[in-house]
């Protein structure tokens, strides 16, 4: 498959570097002409010529994938000339960049995909086009081509929308795309997504950010802070625009998910006010323990499903992906006692 | 100085072996027979006597703190054999065991004190008695003496109330001790560490509960966690008789600590629901960002005050702690700048 990326950024030099590994003609195009000479450098690039340690690790998939004299992909001047040609372009740029370079995609005929953290947005403001949803579960877009990674989406979630007014046809060749490099499919529609990702990182980042304000003003508090401290404030140390980003790029998500924490932590609050605190509260607790032990999932099993959106939505909703493509879809999912327990 | 320590699991037979290795007498007793065993045997032990990898770590130790052919610590068959001419006895028993250890110390003309993670509730039920408050932080009271750690306590924070009640001598003593095993002591009143103890340890556990809650029913959700969901989550992990004991032990302090996070999270939800969520919730996040990158505070400076209470209780609430115990008390604080910016 042709495929050109836009944006040589973390997720899209990674891509880049996974597509032309496993054998895939790819352009890149980047706005910076820096990233774009490293683009090109790294593409015909001679062992000596490598300039960072990222970038050498890239040799060996280099080695595989360019025949002798060739590049092993092409990086263009310009939109216009990455996507001639291709098949599929991947918007590897963040959200607020996306609608500037959709303007310059205009007549494309071929099929668009994004690789930004919320979907319903982008479905919005691709309405009418030929568009597939995408989100890898790797890194984060900011990151330069010099921490670009071939290896980077090996087993990595990659969420592939898939919505009433998605063509079949077209998520199936971007599944078989993306499976192509070791990357776990999952369907979900755009709305589903954006629940998840409230559940799993959005509202997990306000928690960490809420926590973290709990040692403002008390240093006795920050000296005896250890472990859970530690672990459960981390990914407040992200910029704030960042966060604030995400949390408001999916405001309507994080908003139906917020109220069930608020409710939990009041009652465990209310538990606590009764004579028998300890008693009381034990029983909530369960719970969480059950599902925080049993994540990940330990144990899954292969499907084989009709190509087919009902069949695929039910897969991801039941926390599967899909690992090949063919007459029929060949995917994973959980153990169904497992996963209901 | 003669130490008494009632309890040899983690925290009771890791302080028993790190006095022992520091030159001081010390006497251990544990209700459970193998446990004394296993002290006992460890106490004189050959090399080819010890049983568990963890033990042989303690070689070392051993051969600095015992004389050929002396045991390195006595193990006693009762609480009060125990205790017979020690200057200080360690409760290191879980809370609930409390009130039975205390009954058989009746008359015990030395110094008690405990190492239990809530301070007020056993101060009041120490009432009346020549009692110190006492809180390494480090570990988990459960876990045997197999697992225990001569080094367990090196550069740990270890919590020793100073309340008007206390004696400013029998502080200085035990400062004097904990120290002399490589730990920090950090003075604070019973009601400061509890409420310290609230924001660092016991409503991150919450919080951590109400996280782990998010994937219930959402395996598509739970199939998309990474990174945020697994540090915020970790701790809820635990036990649910475990958290609820530690929060209901200290259930007023959570209390007053959970609303500061219930309104945080409440701030952020009001700015999600504006018409630019993005720009309006970045402010609230960047304090929380600063508070977490600044944590642990890097740069502390050394100190040196008077052996009084107040100038105590101030470095500890500066987030400072109590190196070494002389004629002045030699500590270490953060850098006032750091500290308040």
């Amino acid at each position: 498959m042709n495929v050109a990326i836009i944006g040589l950024g973390l997720i899209g030099g990674s891509l880049l570097r996974a597509l032309a590994a496993h054998g895939h003609q790819v352009t890149g195009y980047d706005i910076g002409l820096a990233t774009r000479q490293a683009a090109t450098a790294l593409a015909g690039a001679a062992p000596s010529e490598v300039a960072s340690a990222e970038a050498a690790s890239a040799e060996a998939a280099l080695a595989e994938a360019a025949p002798a004299g060739r590049p092993a992909w092409h990086v263009a001047g310009s939109i216009p000339a990455a996507v001639e040609g291709a098949d599929v372009v991947v918007l590897a740029v963040p959200l607020p960049v996306l609608p500037d370079v959709l303007a310059e995609l205009d007549g494309f005929p071929g099929v668009i995909t994004d690789v930004t953290s919320v979907k319903g947005p982008v479905r919005d403001l691709l309405k009418g086009r030929r568009y597939v949803g995408g989100h890898p579960m790797a890194g984060k877009e900011e990151s330069s081509f010099l921490a670009s990674d071939p290896h980077l989406f090996d087993r990595c979630a990659w969420v592939l929308c898939l919505d009433p007014e998605t063509s079949m046809d077209d998520w199936l060749s971007l599944a078989a795309l993306y499976t192509s490099i070791g990357a776990r499919v999952v369907p979900a529609g755009a709305d589903e997504h954006d629940e998840a990702v409230a559940r799993i990182s959005h509202v997990p980042h306000l928690l960490a950010a809420a926590l973290a304000n709990l040692i403002d003003g008390h240093p006795l508090a920050a000296a005896l802070a250890a472990g859970s401290f530690r672990d459960g404030t981390r990914v407040a140390a992200t910029r704030a625009e960042l966060i604030a980003a995400m949390c408001g790029g999916n405001a309507a998500a994080v908003r139906r998910v917020l109220p069930g924490v608020l409710e939990d932590l009041g009652a465990y609050a209310g538990r606590l006010a009764e004579p028998e605190p300890v008693a009381e509260l034990t029983p909530l607790l369960r719970r969480p323990g059950e599902l925080r032990r049993g994540w990940p999932v330990a144990e899954c099993v292969p499907v084989e499903i009709e190509p087919e959106r009902d069949a695929l939505l039910s897969l991801g909703r039941a926390g599967g992906w899909v690992e090949r493509v063919g007459a029929k879809v060949a995917g994973m999912r959980p153990e169904t006692d497992r996963n209901r327990s």
